[in-house]
């Protein structure tokens, strides 16, 4: 499928000085030339790009996708409360079924709002990277290991053999990648936190983790450890030389463990709306992080603590909680925050789709035709300051359209919709 | 004019144990029926609202309009030199011409979004209520005093005179109101926002003044009057009885102000997003002041400090910065941040327009068939903290469409945006 765009400004790389007015052209899933005077003959979609901003999908470093089922579920309650009268026993009611639901609606979502692909952390992984794989996004499966689950997800075998499942699944499609993913280091046995790392090492996947979420975890892991999580799992052996980690949160943690993570070169998933809203009172240190060489990647976390997977929303929350709780608003910048949207992940996990010449065909196109996208002063601005996912005019992943001006290509918007509105009181009734 | 809304989904007050399925009425400009059953003759619009959600608009509490010429201008900056190396020059070129042309941009977006009205604080505030009322829009004007004016913006008698102004374009609409609004207590003297006060007591307006917005200016107010701003207000008779007083920001205030504004019922214009943007570093004491008797109302600041008018996505940093700050996520919730939104500022200032039978006719219709806003399990939530400016389908103020399933009627919204597009480079090289 040949794809033109034409006159879009296009964003090279994550910085005001790299935009550029072009043509773009996608050749059999290839960007095959990006110039001002780039044609191709017949292309089957042409996209008039006046007012049309270019550059890579986001992708969303930590979520758990089937818990679009719960958006909106329950809000406002302290997190044990909120998990345990509200939150678990539903998850406990996941089948194959509801989870293949739930990954079409974040999917639909995730198109919608220009997300390439997602970092997802779950149960019946392969289930969800079934659907991912059917519409053609690009996905992280992170199999969830968690053998004494407090929702009932199956013990440690079942999950031992999605992740197998996932590896397999993986190996069919270039768009699906495993990752293996110990809940947390204070619910997941010694033993076990060990397995996975060596399983990480073995398969060179990548070992997805919470670590340093809330207050009482970090609490619960001096207690009976004498020091916090992230140190913790170094002292155990957790971090290997040939798996990559993916460590969701890292709300509160030392300068020893932002030392510990830029050490390992670690991807922080870091989710600052999810925080927020769950009360958790800490910041992650982004600028400490990144100053040290830890990849630092914007995630929604799942959409019952957000309640969106919208990532163009969460730049701006995400630059904002930084300057509020430093006191200094030029700490982490527009820039810093959409390189840590739409460039660290996929430099990290999948540089051969970068928006380059010869790469495989990722772009995300903002449509700026907007009131609230007046004027451009200043493009990256406009994006992280005043865009949200509704301004995303297409998606291409793999050089394949997932939507057109708005249009999805790959699901049925109107029948996902209404299988949502109809099936969905049934899971909370049953 | 008349217009038929079917089946919508109206929430009546802002819990979610008033949500009903209905028909609504509007003749002549009023509210004339709600009901299952409600129906009327060849109405010249007829909105289906299966998966519309209908609710009082927003009223901007506290913003600068024309400041749309300035979005993405300049961020990450530190108060004083993104005030003094940035914004000061730029405004200070703002003649009744730019004053026009970016609150034609405000309004334009303001209607996109859903928002009915605003309480505006500016320079040639009469050129901003021109704009407003044209449109079909509500102001409260506050006509912007501070007579050694650090942009060049007319001394005390030029803002006098547009004072009165505002006054007589609010006898000749009914869409507009007056407001008296000295820029603050440590920027203007303290015999003219006594003789402020005076005014807006003998002409019955409220009056707006920024006040506590950041950790310099209370350190100012103490050094030099041994208190701090609110309280300093009230020792020099600033809050009377017949003036309501709109007090912007608030975010470094004591217990003892807290106490001040519940005692003369003063309502908060409260822009949290512009506080964290702009780094200030405190969180407006919201609890206390609600549940003192202060009237909270959301607002936006200016855009060259959020950097949209979209109070909807507000609404759900409002609450995240609450739950984060204060290590609690139940002590502000969604049910109380939309009454902040959609109720308080016209319970207080515009009563009549409360949506209810026989009352003028203002309504926002929401359109849930997204995504990202099912399921539903409960609508508020899914409002305050999934919604976007975006997801407005139509706008309807004192009986008049504004918008109607998303096509702008008031106003042209190709030439405003083509206006902007050709003129604003020619602002800043001037």
């Amino acid at each position: 499928m040949d794809i033109l765009l034409k006159n879009v400004h296009l964003i090279a790389e994550p910085d005001n000085n790299t935009i550029i007015q072009t043509n773009i052209v996608i050749e059999d899933k290839i960007i095959s030339e990006i110039s001002p005077t780039a044609q191709i003959s017949a292309p089957e979609y042409v996209i008039e790009g006046k007012a049309h901003v270019v550059l890579p999908p986001p992708i969303n470093s930590h979520t758990h996708l089937p818990m679009t089922l719960l958006r909106g579920y329950s809000d406002n309650k302290e997190l044990m409360s909120w998990l345990q009268e509200d939150i678990w026993p539903q998850e406990g009611k996941f089948d194959r079924k509801w989870m293949t639901l739930g990954t079409k609606l974040a999917c639909l979502e995730m198109i919608k709002s220009g997300t390439g692909g997602a970092a997802d952390f779950y149960f019946h992984e392969s289930v969800i990277g079934e659907v991912i794989k059917k519409v053609g996004m690009r996905g992280w499966l992170g199999a969830g290991i968690l053998p004494s689950a407090f929702v009932d997800q199956g013990g440690l075998e079942f999950q031992m053999q999605e992740f197998h499942k996932t590896l397999k699944l993986s190996n069919e499609s270039s768009l699906l990648n495993t990752a293996i993913a110990p809940h947390s280091q204070i619910t997941v046995p010694e033993d076990i936190l060990i397995q996975t790392a060596d399983l990480a090492e073995q398969y060179k996947v990548p070992i997805m983790i919470h670590a340093s979420e809330t207050r009482s975890e970090v609490m619960n892991s001096e207690d009976k450890y004498q020091v916090p999580p992230v140190e913790r799992l170094e002292q155990i052996g957790f971090f290997k030389e040939n798996a990559k980690q993916i460590i969701a949160h890292c709300t509160w943690i030392t300068q020893r463990e932002v030392e510990i993570l830029g050490k390992y070169n670690a991807t922080i998933g870091w989710c600052p709306v999810s925080s927020q809203k769950l009360a958790y009172g800490g910041v992650t240190p982004i600028p400490e992080l990144r100053s040290i060489g830890a990849n630092v990647a914007l995630g929604t976390d799942g959409t019952a603590s957000n309640n969106t997977l919208d990532l163009w929303r969460e730049m701006r929350e995400a630059v904002n909680v930084i300057s509020a709780s430093r006191w200094d608003p030029a700490l982490y910048s527009a820039e810093n925050v959409l390189e840590d949207t739409c460039w660290t992940f996929r430099r990290n996990f999948h540089p051969e789709s970068l928006l380059k010449v010869g790469n495989c065909a990722d772009l995300v196109i903002l449509n700026f035709n907007s009131p609230h996208l007046q004027p451009i002063h200043n493009t990256i601005s406009n994006i992280v300051y005043a865009a949200n996912g509704s301004d995303v005019h297409s998606l291409i992943v793999n050089g394949t359209p997932l939507m057109i001006d708005r249009e999805v290509l790959t699901m049925d918007e109107d029948k996902t919709l209404d299988e949502i509105k109809s099936k969905v009181p049934e899971l909370i009734q049953s």
